[in-house]
């Protein structure tokens, strides 16, 4: 409209002739992928060679006199950079990574495996070696994330047990183990003499300074492990610290943390959470498994350039990682690799999937074959009631899904208003360290006089989803007037409770709130914590108190019509073990807004389908409620305040932005810089690279007619530059000409003005990067970052180039518009 | 290059006046999406109204005088059909969606909810029963695939048991449901007088006429079954036949085929399933559910206008109900969330999968309430091993991985050479009902005579699935020579075979040959069929011998070195129901080519961890063999076959075309049909609708300059078209320019040349649609298509159209450079 139309047929007519010809003249047989076409078509295995080799700027020259002779140009050096592109490094430290190009690097990578498979014997089996290499991989990560595991709950029992006694005939066994191993039953403090308590190997034997001097004991241990597994994670990796799954979450979806899943960090990782765990903070170790898993998929990946050069690839194996550290956290392979799917992971295809579970089985029965809890067992907590639950119980259960819920937002909310107080006032060196002390000392203090805080929490938690038994009727939980008059199960249940069982109510509650006030400050310190068990604690303490309520209720009226309706007259009418577990899968949901994952992983727990309905509803309230009152879960809101430029594909964006509305530059802002490829010299590609820092430049056919014609990276361009450097051409002078045409655009249809010899370099320009028009609505432009992995789009509207939208500027636009206090750091 | 500057510059800056600077001028500030805002911003009641009103032709008529007295436009009278998208039945039988489009088209109806939510207390309640109907809806079809599952097994087990004999204390009970409800038990033939057989009836007693007698019979209810469940599904619903996953997997990938989910064949399929299972046809009942289970997922979407009218949103429920399906079939929710997950769906978010397992656990729930195997579990083959496997047993493992992958391999060639046959040669009417009746009695004759043929499948798998017990002493398999010298348990495994083991043998292995040949011409047929329970069955005859064998020559060669260091001498060494189990997963897992969700399945059968590590090796070697010989499972054979355009998700495109090789126009081929939006009168848009029957149309700012501005579909044309006709302005002529500008271009911009008045329609074109670059890498367009959803993108080269790549156009150039010989169908 409003255009006449004589001119623009004549630009047109003009395009025609020069470019779009290229594509239909007859004798352009060749015109393959741009990228591959001088590989395949000219000298495979020299190529093939160089990418082998994969040195940086490694320079390759190659003047092809039958382009010479043709057409109007008098003197073109080509250089080829394809090779460069197996580079690894090739993002900087904070920065995104492009999951297209990455693909497309891999691609070619295979390209050249198959083209040269049928030269040797050797590249023969180089090719099945690459099929294979992605399985040999996730096996490694499996067997090592089950290994460590198996390592890390053995030292982290001892450790536990350390703050209260040690086993004199054999110094490395924990409390449980000692006393098993000599042949001594293990159910209550002082019952089995293999293991002694501190004030036994001092011989202190009066009342209350036996008491004093193991609360003393305790603190002190608990002090020392916390000290320094905070000195630890502070002076040697500070990486190690928390979680690590918003980081990893962070980094799977395409960023990169240099260091995060290194050696040393794991080492260091390993030794913190062993030290954490034994100090008796409020932490679990099951988190900070997916962490250690996936340093050691970073570490393996080095054995294959195939995943250690490709960010994108590397993410498929820290998938299969982070599914292998759930399956060996929790003893729940096809928990974890939901888990993975559902949490962690961004880009996750079934090849993904099916690897992901294979890590996580062979990590799984690595740690089974290790058994470290002796009990042949290898779930942590590995229920089987007795009895099922009845349709009045929905009531209970529905209100523990409320309280998760309500506790989630809670521990969320207090949670990041500390972790911002701690980011911007506990910064310089010994402050850290000094948290750490002080929470160490206040949690032993508070710790040690509440049975249910003082041993480990994972104990706890087992004993608080257990049904009462004939083998653990000495807890102060299990103390019921028993009326021996039904069959051996069944006396265990729906019995008056005496006065100890409103003791254990009351030491639960205590706990329940020392625990959940502790996790607020525990979590993001500077030492491993995960988060797991401290949530499932709270929530199975919430649990098993209204489960006992629940019981003592149907026992007080087990005559009135209603329970007769619903329960039969001999048989255990309420479970609360079961109230405990749907309590911690709510708080836990509640907390980490999981839902699949976890409510599978409870149902490898107790394998019974019944069991699980109840829990599914209570994580489905949970969650409802938690997201009602903060929307983000605990790694979303750390995602956030540590600024990582993460992208939740779980969300929708629902807003009616537009792209012009987000792209760069907006009224007022200066032009974006690109590359005039009519204009294009050394000297004013030198001028780019040092006046500007952005990851890469797009290409106009010419500044005047502001047609995209391509893409080109900061790191090619200067890959070019130092090799039109290195290869010191006498006829190229700093006024030379660059072109960056592929072979399938024939040298002879570039314009050369000047009569001074050109350069052209192959293999750089992106010749069809992704384009969309300003009118785009920003939610297609989102999904289309999410799904394609892109790292930015050139905004453009017929044809001419508008401007750009990166990851970046997308993901600030969304918190804007979401109204998110956070804000997007790095690039 | 190539481009003189000064022309080029002269078309820009004109573009530049005319239609870039309408971002940037500082009064436009309504400028929101351009679907949005004349909805959003002028009379949101009324939108809201109508779109719930969803009358297709609706006709609505928005004159706005304000817009009348500015610019140079003599007469524009405004038309808006925004409504109009909320249309069901959008799209044509055997037509793909455009899933970009329908979720555009849900964004709209989920804005004007909420903008609504504030004006009653019903709109408020309406936005959260909006929010709830997804919920209830996945609920709903559980509760229904729960239902029909439990109908079907009772029904099946009658039917199955009717060939036999029958009950006459309770006439609707099988075998097992008589002996037990009559406190009978129920191990051999003749062993509970309460079941009859037929003979028994008419009181024959000689042997051999006994035999004849109850073979004859079982021969004609074998005839009459399948008769019956091939004339209901030829004559009453063809699209009740086969198992329906194929059909599924495409509907789900986003292709209309109308009527396979509906009321009639969900009955016919339901009625046929429990005939064909009753007359003992070499076929499964397990994939059929998920078509049942998907029929109700489609149904119970009326209820909702949400999912109903809008193909993409009810894709959701479907995957849903898939999960459900296999869920029920097997008594695994996890594993039928994994098989929709990975066999199925094709559009498989976060919250599509934490409702899909909502579905699958409320269908197994209702499944265990209704008990329909009287015994509790719901698990089709619940078992417990005793004792574990040793490392030497890997290699028997990886040998029946190696031969279920051939299997597949076979079983796929065959099944798939006479399904081509049977298209092209039994189309008429009585062929197909014939070759269900040659079939049924080449079944039954052949099956009768064989004990592990002439019972139902699914309990002979689990027989041999079972390890020899107390209970089941009288089978053949389990007739070992007892040495009663160790513990119960131990005395029935690692015995001396006797020779009616060795007979069992020899009829598990013709068992095995007549299953696997029946089957090949069985599937296909004109009968609901699964192919889960075959395939298993042979898997398990073949896993079961080998077993066995293995178990012998462990047992002779006791004493030697090899069998001292893995086994214990007083336990049993080798379990042949694991090597059973192991060989129904491989067999399975050759055919279907399915991997995790297997894997998962047997995990949930099986429940313990260390039994599903060989179960994961024999089904990726299988995988692996399987995919050597057949690169596709069966049913992607079958998609293949039937022509449909199915992409799948799993396989990277890995060629090196570009876009310009497989957009259309190529040279030689007429241009496309476009709409010149600079010249588009009423008439010429009804030559355009008349003369062609395109999807949609790309509308060019104008023929010489062929440059995209945007898109319009065929039937939002028509429904233009059908409005201007209805209004009957009398100003409107045939001749009267249409305009398809939206608020935010304000109407002056467009520049009108004659004196006729024109009309403008809101709310039809797509400003915006993807774009590509020609010189595009295929792969990266698989991509897009795979990932976004798209039906179409166009192709052009600096804002000029050169094409239009559709998905149909994709999957051919696909299809045909992984050199499948299947060619794609419909559009």
């Amino acid at each position: 409209m409003g255009v006449s139309g004589s001119s623009t047929r004549k630009v047109v007519e003009s395009f025609k002739m020069s470019r779009l010809s290229i594509k239909y003249t007859p004798d352009d047989s060749d015109s393959d992928d741009p990228l591959l076409s001088p590989v395949a078509t000219t000298d495979d295995e020299r190529v093939t060679e160089r990418s082998h080799r994969v040195l940086p700027n490694q320079l390759i020259e190659t003047i092809e006199p039958s382009q010479r002779r043709r057409g109007r140009i008098s003197s073109v050096s080509e250089y080829d950079i394809v090779a460069d592109r197996m580079v690894p490094k090739y993002y900087e430290d904070f920065h995104t990574i492009d999951w297209l190009r990455d693909k497309t690097k891999d691609h070619l990578r295979h390209k050249l495996i198959e083209n040269r498979k049928r030269t040797s014997i050797g590249a023969f089996f180089n090719k099945y070696l690459d099929a294979a290499s992605g399985w040999i991989l996730v096996f490694l990560v499996g067997v090592a994330a089950g290994l460590l595991a198996g390592v890390i709950d053995v030292a982290a029992i001892w450790t536990s047990d350390l703050k209260m006694g040690m086993c004199p005939s054999s110094g490395y066994y924990g409390a449980q183990q000692c006393c098993w191993l000599n042949n001594q039953s293990y159910a209550e403090e002082g019952s089995c003499s293999a293991w002694q308590e501190w004030s036994d190997t001092l011989s202190f034997t009066s009342g209350p300074a036996r008491y004093a001097f193991n609360y003393f004991i305790y603190v002190l241990f608990s002090v020392i492990f916390a000290g320094l597994a905070g000195l630890f994670v502070v002076i040697l990796a500070p990486y190690a610290s928390g979680s690590g799954i918003p980081e990893a979450k962070t980094i799977l979806s395409g960023f990169v943390i240099r260091g995060y899943l290194g050696a040393w960090t794991l080492i260091v990782k390993i030794a913190g959470m062993v030290l954490a765990v034994g100090a008796g903070l409020s932490l679990g170790k099951e988190g900070p498994l997916v962490h250690v898993a996936c340093c050691c998929g970073n570490l393996f990946t080095r054995l294959f350039p195939k995943y250690y050069n490709n960010e994108a690839k590397k993410r498929e194996i820290l998938s299969a990682a982070a599914a292998a550290g759930v399956s060996v956290a929790f003893g729940a392979p096809v928990g974890g690799v939901l888990f993975s799917l559902e949490e962690v992971s961004y880009y996750f295809p079934h090849k993904v999937m099916w690897r992901s579970f294979f890590a996580a089985l062979a990590a799984a029965f690595t740690l089974q074959l290790m058994n470290p809890y002796f009990s042949g067992k290898i779930a942590l907590f590995y229920i089987n009631y007795d009895h099922t639950w009845h349709l009045f119980e929905f009531v209970p259960f529905v209100i523990l899904g409320i309280l998760g819920g309500l506790y989630g937002a809670f521990f969320i909310k207090c949670n990041l208003v500390w972790s911002k107080i701690r980011k911007n006032k506990f910064k310089k060196f010994p402050l850290p360290i000094i948290e750490v002390l002080v929470v160490a000392v206040a949690t032993g203090i508070i710790s040690y006089p509440n049975i249910y805080t003082r041993d480990n929490a994972s104990e706890v938690i087992k004993k608080l989803f257990s049904q009462c038994g004939p083998e653990d009727n000495n807890d102060l939980l299990c103390e019921y007037n028993r009326s021996y008059t039904y069959n051996l199960l069944d006396e265990y249940h729906d019995n008056e409770a005496t006065s100890k069982v409103y003791e254990a109510m009351l030491l639960l509650s205590l706990a329940m709130v020392a625990k959940a006030i502790l996790t607020i400050f525990t979590f993001g310190m500077k030492v491993p914590a995960g988060l797991f068990i401290p949530s499932m604690f709270v929530g199975a303490c919430v649990g098993r108190v209204i489960g006992i309520g629940m019981e003592q209720i149907a026992f007080i009226y087990k005559d009135s019509w209603f329970f007769k309706l619903f329960c039969s007259p001999h048989e255990a009418c309420v479970t609360p073990g079961l109230y405990a577990m749907i309590g911690a899968a709510a708080a836990l949901g509640g907390v980490t807004r999981m839902t699949v994952s976890l409510v599978v992983i409870m149902f490898e727990l107790t394998g019974g389908l019944s069991y699980i309905v109840p829990i599914m509803v209570a994580v489905m309230i949970s969650k409802w409620v938690g997201d009602a009152i903060v929307k983000d879960g605990i790694y979303d809101g750390h995602i956030h305040l540590n600024g990582f430029p993460f992208l939740d594909s779980k969300e929708d964006f629902i807003h009616d932005t537009l792209v012009c509305d987000v792209m760069k530059p907006q009224p007022g802002d200066a032009p974006l810089e690109t590359i005039d490829l009519s204009t294009c010299t050394i000297s004013s590609l030198r001028k780019l690279v040092r006046e500007s820092n952005y990851f890469g430049y797009p290409c106009l056919l010419s500044n005047e007619t502001q047609l995209l014609e391509g893409f080109l990276t900061r790191k090619d361009i200067m890959t070019s530059l130092e090799l039109i450097d290195a290869r010191k051409d006498e006829d190229v002078t700093e006024e030379s000409r660059v072109f960056f045409l592929d072979k399938s655009h024939r040298l002879q249809e570039a314009v050369v003005d000047s009569d001074v010899p050109s350069v052209n370099i192959r293999g750089t320009i992106d010749p069809a990067p992704i384009q969309v028009s300003d009118q785009t609505p920003m939610k297609t432009v989102v999904e289309l970052f999410g799904k394609m992995g892109l790292r930015q789009a050139f905004v453009s509207r017929n044809g001419r180039l508008l401007g750009i939208v990166t990851k970046k500027d997308m993901l600030r636009h969304v918190s804007s518009m979401e109204k998110n206090p956070y804000s997007i750091q790095y690039h």
